[in-house]
């Protein structure tokens, strides 16, 4: 990836699609920013201990050690991997192993870290916040890095016992505890993405029977097309998972908790545990009382800057026409575009869709850049394997790679997703791949257009 | 330990200190019981699924292949290590991790094995038991192995939000969520035992400060002598964790969860979560609808056999001569000499005081056999280490070795336990153990009188 303390002038930073991939100090051991640091930038502010907030603060002190940087966290838990956290309705995972930075990292980094604390008030005018307890903190520069909320669509009932969303660790735990506790037999997980499909194998280990209701026609229908929803369909069947294309909860039923769901086509289906995964709200109420511009998230250009020009936002909070990303790498690399800018220096943020993995046990499925023939005329090759449990289809624009589908074949994973990447030419090895031998893809530096 | 399968009429059984150092299926490998099986005996209930009845129930298909085992448990998660619990609420465990048998262990012994099954009526005289559902099975003999229950001493204020017990997985999870989601600074547990010292030193890793009430002059006080016991009160101190001899709680304060505890000296202690941790109570309820004789718990003489002759009891709901041992190692022997006896065996439980062990961070404890000189005279060797953070002590009743105390050197753990119960001669070696050499000690066989 690119090292933004090499970057000089405007360019274009394109985000990793692997965090663990950046090795730790890469930018810390350069030698300086590669631009004029903002003399007038000394004090700045983040709001948000999540990955854009963390990974803001951190930059911010790497490119400017004299930098004097404060984050606010108002969850009770240290900057966590959310993604993992299905982990603790499934009851293999300890809370502490979900921890992504050391205890003492703030300190290490020398970054002011204040956790279980709630910014209640921003002033952008007069450039300082309000902390819960009255106190106020004056900056040059904040960066908001709020992140989201589970999304939730109107839907009556929801908020009685046994109605969930999964998105911290204690609604991880409550979950789990409320299965246990309630004996739950069976599940019905609204949002057949790849939240809700992950949410659904890990409530199956503990003996949940689970049904995904998704809108469309088929699960991850955003990233698959529908040969290999079809087969995903299968294979969550497989598991014990059925997944309920076209369906959609009308009402949540029942006394003094869930115990039925009505379904869409008029038929309830019992349930226990109803788990809503349908996408996730920008937090935005501190943007707003800063009056910042809003739509569905606080709007930023692609220096994730606000129309505030103090004030940067990163992250599931952050709107960049019109799109919110709600993804990991994209928060990462917008709080490193916001770092860099709001010091002084000029990076834009270029979004581009990250890989979609299914982490579902005995699934390997991978989606990658375009997953339709491009409406300019395109090709594609399809392999459907004889044992009908695997699936790999690669979309061509010209000779030029610019989509993948693969159910199975992890080991291809890699070079299939860097090839993606690279719009690799792989002219000269159709033949090769229509026969099934995709290894050819491994070197990617040959099919790179020079 | 005494291999139960090569047992020879009636003989006393010593209960292993370690359960994992009985090797798994050590019995399975000899050839038969070692004694007539009663023909009478083909099918066994065994109700409770920890490690009284488990351990019955695996023993009685070893010994009796043929004979028709039920084990009933009604607790919502499968046989676990109660012993670690405290590892949720530090959040350092995953609650998989705490399972001690395989999820198919059941079958794979051929046991029918009736989780979340909760038996509600025992007929001694009809011989059958009572399900929730309202089934009814017979048995020609039945094991209780119900367990026990966390003790609360009578405390105004307990049951309100903020106050726990800490027995069940369960409890162990909503005691981290109490913490986190009321973001608890400070907690008072109620119990300076082994227990309640492990459970301040778990609550302060997730940054609780916590006292420690205790009702003796010092921590451990049946397990230490007050040298020993003042200098691990010391070394908690220095991890943060306050243990307050001599004293107990009065009543337990707040509007609506907890907020403070009025002690015995008058005083109150500001306090977010109140934990207590003070013994147990056996499980007695469906002896006591059986009409078995009850003391504190169920009443066994020494083959664990009731006052009913088909009736067996095993594990922290038996009470044998008034005692009530409510310790791993003997609920496991227990429900070993429990299983041999109903099968037509004649064995008896010799009780021992296991060693107790403290499992903290950084304090290396041991206290073994006896920690008084004995009424009828002895000697002791003592050295207290300069550096003043270790302990050790012998106690001897002439040359034999009855008891010692160790604060720090765990590499002697061993040789000094084998020694105490090996009564081992140690009259040649005195010089060599007062200057502080106790490697001596490892070569136990030649300590043993012949």
């Amino acid at each position: 990836m690119a090292c933004m303390a090499k970057v000089q002038g405007p360019v274009t930073v394109v985000p990793t699609v692997d965090p663990s991939a950046v090795p730790e100090g890469a930018v810390a051991a350069a030698t300086g920013p590669g631009f004029d640091l903002d003399p007038e930038v000394r004090r700045v502010v983040v709001i948000g201990n999540g990955i854009a907030g963390t990974t803001a603060a951190t930059e911010i002190r790497k490119l400017n050690p004299d930098a004097n940087v404060t984050l606010f966290g108002h969850e009770s838990y240290d900057f966590y991997n959310r993604m993992a956290i299905g982990k603790l309705m499934s009851e293999s995972t300890a809370i502490n192993n979900l921890y992504l930075l050391a205890r003492e990292w703030a300190e290490t980094k020398g970054v002011e870290y204040f956790p279980e604390s709630r910014i209640v008030g921003v002033d952008p005018a007069g450039q300082s916040v309000e902390v819960e307890d009255g106190k106020r903190l004056d900056f040059d520069r904040l960066v908001l890095a709020t992140g989201s909320r589970a999304f939730v669509p109107p839907l009556e009932g929801f908020g009685m016992p046994g109605t969930f969303v999964l998105r911290t660790i204690d609604d991880g735990v409550q979950i789990q505890q409320y299965v246990r506790r309630n004996r739950c037999r069976q599940a019905v997980i609204i949002g057949g993405g790849l939240l809700g499909l992950e949410a659904a194998h890990d409530l199956s280990q503990i003996n949940v029977r689970v049904y995904v209701l998704n809108r469309g026609p088929w699960p991850l229908d955003r990233q698959l097309d529908e040969a290999a929803g079809s087969l995903l369909s299968q294979m969550m069947g497989d598991l014990g998972i059925a997944v309920m294309g076209r369906t959609s909860a009308v009402r949540l039923l029942g006394e003094t908790k869930l115990e039925e769901i009505e379904l869409t086509d008029g038929t309830t289906l019992r349930a226990d545990l109803c788990l809503v995964t349908a996408g996730i709200e920008p937090e935005t109420g501190l943007a707003r009382l800063a009056g910042l511009e809003l739509d569905r998230g606080v709007v930023v250009d692609d220096h994730m800057q606000t129309s505030h020009p103090h004030v940067f936002a990163a992250g599931d909070c952050a709107s960049l026409g019109g799109t919110v990303f709600g993804l990991w790498p994209a928060a990462m690399e917008q709080g490193k575009v916001a770092a860099t800018n709001l010091l002084g220096g000029d990076v834009s943020y270029r979004p581009t869709i990250p890989p979609a993995r299914l982490k579902v046990a005995g699934i390997d499925l991978l989606s990658v850049g375009e997953i339709n023939l491009p409406a300019s005329g395109g090709s594609e090759i399809l392999l459907n394997e004889p044992h009908g449990r695997a699936y790999r289809r690669l979309i061509l624009q010209g000779d030029r790679l610019v989509g993948a589908i693969l159910i199975g074949y992890p080991e291809l994973f890699d070079p299939v997703i860097d090839a993606v990447k690279a719009n690799a030419d792989v002219g000269r090895y159709v033949a090769e791949l229509e026969a099934g031998r995709w290894q050819v893809l491994e070197n990617v530096s040959d099919l790179v257009p020079a």
